[in-house]
């Protein structure tokens, strides 16, 4: 039986193409800055919207037609679900793919049952894995669902359900390194506040860290070895999430002597809800050596909450490699954690959305490695620091000026010397360019 | 010569009076919390909004009528500017006031005749300030409104500049130490970028905390004590400002080993263009032992720009001040970063606008105290978290528990018990009585 | 059995009062502004949130706990439900509720057994009704969260859902009558887009003026006299829904040459949303003679979804009622279009939200009555507009001068005379005093 | 004399070209759509902000280098900065300009006086038109800047101050008429107010009816038939503009019975700012027949201000293009009111930003018409709504069903028919390949 039956593999056929079931841009074995598209980009496809997203949002119910899915919350249908996924991952192309706990199979009575059902899935997971060579990402637990984190997990007012979480969180790491997971997520649904009135921010934070340290030391005592992941998002569901951008999760992990062990995620869409372009928040992670992976998505600037949305702008999907470029996505990948629209209901939609967006990085790559080839933005930024490298410049960089040498040049000169141009106009126009000649 | 001739000393007459030149509950001498208002509050104005603010805006031209300044850049005109603003700060009972550096003085034709002139108008400061009692909470240097600075001071991309910016400040730091000066601010106003592609955050950023050391080296040097500060805002004037909330400021003071010298001043206005409650920076700064003084303003939540109004809202100062009450304000003040509105240019407007807030301040500080003291919200707090003092929580909080310990515990229950309700509905409704019978 | 059995009637027991089940403000037959605070307030209780709300957000699933409610679909528990809302009502204290038809009564398998369900229902509702005296302040159809409504109800692109919209809202209009509704509303969950690509937009809105006339036409058919209303909202769950604030509502009204038959309904926190005080939707709408009727709630201004909180702020009480005041509710009321908190589970949670709100109601009224009865702000008002009321301005608000006219006059005078002062901080000042005396 | 020497007339170089200053889009003689480039855009350049914009903000002072202006407010220097205008419109090869009263010619020391140095500039501007071919695209009055509109023009609480505006509009007027000015606009920079406790919103809009009905007669009376248009804008510089967005301006031009002689003028930054794609607001407009004209210019959408930023991003240009397209432009025309940033005061920078800007509406359109001609979203829109073809569909559209005839229908069905996709991402894909095929 097969999921998908109307859709082949899908192949590259060249931007031409007016085939909605190929690629124009995305040609895995294609080398960019020296390595394959498929290297360099390493898609993951997110079980929980494209397999668990059902279309429901505050309104309305839920609108997606899932043939392969006979709605029961039965390990047999999560199994029989887990097979659909890997014949939309192959028939796809993409070499990755990434789950929290809950996702993939159902919870139990009890927690000895919800992880007895987990086994029964991963079983399934592992096979598809070995039968495919789609490999997994990572691995997370879902600690937002179950109305027993209301007030949070880690930072819960309830202890017990810290302890729920700490026991589910140790499983979720047991099942990513069963299936070879490279990186283990922490995005922290419910960890925030909705209210400072009732809230003990600074109590909540220290059960945080010693969540975090738990977890180090369970990696360590199990031997595994894949990277540690937060992920940034400033509201939804809570009012304030802790981790609420890149700066806040990096005081936070200085604050619990946490940095050697955690990098972060970025998503596109909470980055922007949290006021910050994603290029901003790729940069400063890769700038603090914190860069991990990012969730490839985007949101809409004119709507307050995380829409998900497939990213297929060109703008931004060029600024994310040109970031990408420069720091390296190690262990991490492009994960699409993105849902096609409620109204996009078809099995079909979910290969429109994955092979818009996939073309889309693939064409931001091209642009940006040859910008970056061509020096092309980087000329004027030399040019534009250039005076630093005078020795002046060296001196102060180095540690060797103090505010009476400059005060003193300063007296002499009178003034600092005329600025240059930041010529943002003209550096617009050269991306643009960059599209057309790319 | 009188500048405010139709006004006398502000004095309290109680909440009943309908004199809009009174004060209606600011008492100074009233103990509130165990001190006296006066010292709870160390209430300060600032220079540039009150007696350098034009009424201009991107729009439009000066407004403000001002009679006692004769409009030119005069040292002259500087001096007798300084002695109105004593006159209005002694009329409206304030201990404290806070400037820029070229607020109170005219900048010259080079650096030394720009120091020359702050020399000048120092000392009339210095005598007002010998005259009146009213101290000097904070100085600071002006690095944004010369168009030297448009790339930056610290973060310049222009070596002399920063060696300019450098001369600046360690002149202005030695003025706030000969005028007692309780702390140093710095606020970076082209401390940012308005564009990623022409900009390296990294090289900028390690400038910056060049600089800052170098202030920390002069002040040891010239045995100035005050404390610094540095002051979150995410954006504006540049399109991404780096100090762009509490938790920005704590990662780079802690990357660049700042911790030590530095605290926040923070400021409502800018806590909420970065989407933050003021009392969320409040407590994120106070739980990081970072809580150094605050700019009180308003903004208005549907504008997306800094509009720094005069808070009169009951709940912001409630709130600020039960952060303020739990963790100190130390040589830290209430200072007035807010100005009239552009149509409200009469010189009465100045005490209208101070007083109501003034007023605010000290209802939200009997507010706060008193639900303090009844410990109204702690009891639903400390009670929320009741579960934590179990033996179970004790073991987690000590660190004496592992993820497999609180797994076979959970494994054992199945599953966490109940949560209690967040109540938070009745929290607000808890507030809304305390203004009733406060 | 009794659904509330904690809890007996809420009485009225003076601002002192330290009880949170009884009214600190709200005192039902006190005279206010020449009504008892009843009649000025008409507040309603919504079924929708009170008694349908889960505490389900998009990250989790439901966490209230509502011991009358058996959790089926069926048209028996839909019955003991309404049995427990009206109980609840009555304790409560209050005149009106509101409802959607999908909220009283489960829908069927055909429409005609859907229609069966909600006769079956509304038979009780009119039972209970005649039994408590509380009265439906409206009643209207819920054309948003069944799937097949997913490209909107009167706005959608498949006809048949029109049609069946249309069936829907006869039948709603039908049992609203029936109720003795006093007014019918139209909030069109669905009437917007999603994706600017794929809509058709004056069709749409040609569709929705259609749908529109024809519910005007059964009104009069059947001798419905209640008021129409449609309520202003700019987003979520569309993209841009068409009624996105008032001023759209009445250009679509006008347009469509619908005003004769439609008000509005103005929501706190779709105001806010627009990007509008609260204050201003309703000064727009009254000052149009179209304001209907109010969705009392409030958003959280640093988020930006609809959050339905309920309203506790002395601010927005008294911002509306001093509007409320001045246009009259007519057949309107004041509607609690709010939800309590997810984590606010238990059932008495509802009744301190309800308490809470009534009790900032009946205090912002008291506040405003007390502004108007002083003329506080209203003598401000009128100086500042002095100069109107001059020959000059009688001339040109008569419509009797050209421009030739006032430049003849300007070319005389050569300038304009001097402003006032807007005095906008000395009216800030003036209500904070209204707190403190009212 | 040369103001841009460096500078030779900007040609056509293809897509390749690497020379900055060149097109390479923007053909104007190339036919695209039926039409050459330069009758389908009919570019023009913004005096305020190209030749009177100083790179001051609310931050720091002005930036720009301008050689060719002494920085006097004299008419001789008024004159000279004309000359370089047109030099500067001339060699970008732009055939329209558009500018406000006071951009070109300083006030005077009374209101004569002001309407002579006017007089003075406009033969100047005159002589330079003939002599170069270029157009006035519209004239417009500056009523914001002086502090005399403070409160308003002809929304202001003083009545001269609107005496004073009703001259300055027949002025500039007149002399726009004189130009040839083939529109008029009213962008009502301080039309709206700061706080509504100071504001009789309905007594201020009955005035601006007022004023607009004057401004009717009286270009009736002068004989100018050039289009009236209004400009939607959200807020800044007041908190709230009445103008808000185009719904806003519709109903109130409906509200006073002056929709025959006004249309409206969008632009991109006013529609972000209101909540507003821009492609909704031309829509709207268009829809409503009232498509006057656009500013061409983009915000950022993180940012809550005004920035007028250049647009280059072309799927901005593409969407704008597509509803120009399809409501054309008439007298209206792409007019760039957009400044180059603070940093680049070059006078070179000012070619850079229109000529990549011109590029990117150029190249929006060949991609617009490119989709329109193939029917490439057109085609998924048609079936979308085919329902509606039906008899169904036309009886409704034309008004001759009933509630009853639909409810009777739909009793029969049960339900309505299954929806089909929306599609939305299939269309963001098939917009993408556009940029790469046409």
């Amino acid at each position: 039986m097969t999921a998908f039956p109307e859709v082949s593999k899908i192949r590259y056929e060249g931007p031409q193409s007016n085939n909605p079931l190929a690629f124009r841009w995305y040609n895995p074995d294609e080398v960019v800055a020296g390595k394959t598209m498929k290297d360099q980009l390493r898609f993951a496809v997110t079980y929980w919207h494209t397999f668990r997203g059902t279309g429901a949002d505050p309104f309305g119910g839920g609108t997606m037609h899932r043939p392969w899915d006979d709605g029961t919350e039965s390990v047999e249908n999560a199994c029989n679900r887990a097979r659909a996924a890997f014949e939309f991952f192959e028939k796809l192309d993409v070499p990755y793919y990434a789950f929290h706990d809950r996702d993939v199979a159902p919870e139990g009575g009890s927690l000895s049952e919800t992880n007895a059902n987990l086994d029964a899935v991963a079983a399934v997971l592992k096979e598809e894995q070995q039968r495919t060579g789609v490999k997994l990402l990572w691995g997370t637990a879902n600690m937002f669902s179950n109305p027993r984190f209301m007030h949070g997990a880690a930072t819960t007012c309830n202890v017990e359900v810290f302890a729920y979480a700490a026991a589910q969180v140790k499983k979720a790491m047991e099942v990513t390194k069963e299936l070879g997971g490279e990186n283990y997520v922490f995005w922290g649904g419910r960890e925030g506040y909705q209210c400072l009135y009732n809230t003990d921010m600074k109590r909540e934070l220290d059960h945080l860290g010693r969540f975090f340290h738990m977890a180090v030391d369970y990696a360590k005592e199990i031997g595994f070895t894949g990277q540690f992941l937060i992920e940034p998002k400033p509201k939804e569901p809570t009012k304030h999430q802790y981790d609420s951008d890149a700066a806040a999760c990096l005081n936070f992990l200085r604050s619990y002597d946490l940095t050697d062990h955690f990098k972060l995620n970025i998503e596109t869409n909470h980055a922007t809800l949290a006021g910050h372009e994603m290029m901003h928040e790729l940069e400063y992670a890769g700038m603090q050596g914190a860069l991990g992976s990012i969730d490839a998505n985007t949101g809409d600037l004119l709507l307050g909450w995380d829409t998900d949305q497939f990213a297929t702008n060109y703008y931004l999907t060029t600024q994310t490699m040109l970031v990408l470029l420069k720091y390296g996505l190690g262990t991490g990948g492009v994960n699409f954690d993105a849902k096609v629209r409620r109204e996009s209901f078809e099995p079909i939609d979910l290969f429109y959305a994955h092979i818009g967006s996939m073309d889309a990085f693939a064409r931001g790559l091209k642009i940006a490695a040859k910008i970056i080839e061509d020096g092309a933005l980087q000329q004027i930024v030399d040019n534009r620091y250039g005076s630093w490298n005078s020795d002046l410049g060296k001196k102060i960089e180095s540690g060797n000026a103090s505010f009476a040498d400059l005060e003193s040049l300063m007296l002499d000169k009178g003034d600092a010397k005329p600025n240059t141009s930041g010529r943002q106009e003209l550096l617009e126009n050269i991306v643009n360019r960059y599209f057309d000649i790319a």
